[in-house]
């Protein structure tokens, strides 16, 4: 094996006996009881803490992520832990996986549109030429325009008029919030669909996770997290009142109805 | 089939065309811009929002368990997202899988300790026979006692003090903060191992979430929230500096040499 | 760091250029259309292939372990296939997740008191004492015997007639299976329980695994490769006749009526 | 909510209180002891038993996907169960979440390829030219040709030919074999790369599993069906012989040995 070895290298954290370091800060007096779950998470993703304008913005995109009701990957999660109440681990992970295309339950879309459409030195007066080309190019593919739109909040998504004031608010609503502002306007111009496409929730944590530097291939991972968070909530909830078992005997119960008659 | 049907009900969260209800409170308006991630965690589980004392406290704790280095679970993670990066949820879920019985990676075991053994008329003048109750037992019946003593940190863990101050400066060091502690000095007295069965980070841990009356069932669910946040973090650092490769060739190599030669 | 290196070494399977060695074997020549899956199985777990008494013994056990109609675990996979239909074995991972400690989904509880109870001198006549001894000291810690009674199938679990049968025809019924058999017949004696506690199909399948001399430790992984089969085998049906939005959709309307009303 | 409700069914399994009953047929007469582990395999997937010679070639396709050697999934698998032995579904669940795009581990692409391709009136005297056009799209689109080619195996993979006798001596080598194979020369001559792109195994397996009539969104499934096997297999060697303690602490040591220096 003439193959040359790589060096294993890792800057996450370490500890030795009276101390535990995490990205180079000391976590029991630099970061405990100073940075909130957010800033943390913060911390992790980008290897630095926030300002106080990024941690805002930060956890309220995350914040968007937690809770989505008796969504199908609760209900895995809490049919799981029925089957396994010793091991609350493989129940949110049950609950995690459940997190692909169908719902479009992550951001990555819209992130990875913005960000491959910006370029260093794109200006503003260049977006509302990007975000033609863009819709035009998705129109010509006939794939759908991630972020813009929704089934149920119509015709505005009540988050992402907040996400964007926060961001606003914060300086941090720069060239992807105003992208994705003229992508959503240029869709329902070349569509006419006036008032039908605005941004969604989707499409507004990409712009934001775009203008915090994160880079579209971890924008699920924020949701991953978001999620987690939210499962937990739904397991502490089936503790105290379950309806795992109602489920499921009501699913067996109707699907063999038909062999039994 | 006779059975009796039991009404699904969730309070956790719903939504019409305008708005976002979680917990009973509006999303975009009482909970993105004021809640921060751990809080909002303290809202999913508790159905409450913490008082500010209660935000610092639960944010250590959650805290407290998202980064320990490049564990086996991270390892693994990383492992699973060199196979699948199209799947990150994947990734992490594989790496929450390996929280388990080893590394009493949570704190359920001190938090269940304490819980079980304090009663709502349990008196601050009870609490050092509980405790010698509590290392008597566990000396005759040959287990360990969970929440105390490290492998590396000795004397002390770096995390308890400091999780123990914040508790006391936010008035949430009560009754089971003092059992935690008059468990490990008994332990030390009956073990005749002076000084060297401190309280480790998990009891300050299953003490301090006791405080807060979260159900013992539910702490390896902070856990999986803390670590999470860690994988989601060495995911972010293994697409800057991938391992996973050099990892699995240098196994793969040295577990088949012998069949080479 | 004075720790000592301990060589990493496998014997699963390796390959060069022009051939692919599995346990030994060659892969191509050896192993396809000549081993069945369940015959595989049999070599990846005991390091050599199976006499045909074995071969067909172990098949049973694990065809057990394949198809148990619309159980919370294969609800849970449909869930996540729907939510994530482009990684199907993420589905198949959260269904397998729900096998726990609820449904005493795998045999390991009997296969380890069989194993435990059963020395290399242990003679047929010791049996009926070791028994007694088993059911005694049960009823004295009030814990449940693994692998007798059943909910649903009384006085017969009709699994377990059959693969004693099939053992008795290959030779393979031993002392595990006998020991099996009396502590049935001793429990239903000391709880005065007559035709109430016969051996169910976990008792049994813990009972011929032992007989194939399969470490209790591994029974929860055949149960693992019995359960894959089925979870694949109902997203099959998913993808002809799919149940899991219609599932979801009653579950969240029926859980979130309480808040529209 | 005016939301018609669909009905649930499923033919998978039921059972009362004498009897349990799989696909319609009786488990303990009809299957156990009658049908091997693949062939219930393909009872669960097609909704019937196989013939002798789809016994044989199912089989053969199934055990082609089982063991792999020290592949990054087992890595992983080995990893988690250090962490949490006591769930052994888990670490079995960590392991087949690799299954992604990365290693191309299944044939799904292939059996896509070929089955899209194929209609029920292409003849034999077709194939040559949907061969070429096949190759001609890729190399417009610049993408890779899913079944051929391979790192290792040149200039054959030794799995595919005998995979390919299974099937031609069991009268199951058609239009989908034909085409596997035209497409492989297409793409040689084409990219001239004489002898250099020969079908693969994950091609022999999307071609034999379509002959197999089996959907290609199902043959993810096939690859997590044996890679399950092969993980308990390593499992098994992992309780004899550990090596996930070892690839950790080497890793951690050095990966964290610049933070100490």
């Amino acid at each position: 094996m003439a193959r040359a070895r790589k060096k294993i290298q890792s800057s996450m954290g370490w500890s030795n006996v009276s101390s535990i370091t995490v990205q180079g800060l000391d976590l029991s007096m630099d970061i405990l009881g100073k940075l909130n779950l957010g800033d943390f998470a913060f911390l992790e993703i980008k290897g630095r803490t926030p300002t106080p304008e990024e941690s805002l913005v930060f956890n309220a995109v995350l914040g968007t992520l937690v809770e989505h009701g008796m969504t199908p990957m609760v209900i895995a999660a809490r049919l799981t832990y029925l089957g396994a109440p010793e091991s609350l681990q493989g129940a949110v992970a049950a609950g995690i996986l459940g997190m692909g295309t169908t719902f479009a339950g992550t951001a990555e879309g819209s992130a990875r549109l913005l960000q491959e459409a910006i370029k260093p030195d794109t200006m503003l007066s260049d977006l509302p030429l990007l975000a033609d080309e863009i819709v035009a190019r998705h129109i010509a593919s006939k794939t759908s325009i991630p972020g813009i739109g929704h089934n149920l909040h119509k015709p505005i998504d009540p988050r992402t008029p907040r996400l964007f004031q926060l961001a606003q608010e914060n300086g941090l609503s720069g060239r992807y919030v105003e992208l994705m502002k003229l992508v959503a306007s240029a869709a329902e111009r070349a569509l006419n669909k006036p008032g039908l496409l605005p941004v969604n929730a989707t499409g507004a944590i990409g712009a934001l996770s775009s203008e915090l530097e994160i880079p579209w291939k971890l924008c699920r991972g924020l949701a991953v997290i978001g999620r987690t968070i939210g499962i937990v909530g739904h397991l502490a909830e089936e503790l105290r009142n379950p309806i795992a078992r109602e489920v499921w005997e009501r699913t067996e119960e109707e699907a063999s109805e038909h062999n039994r008659s």
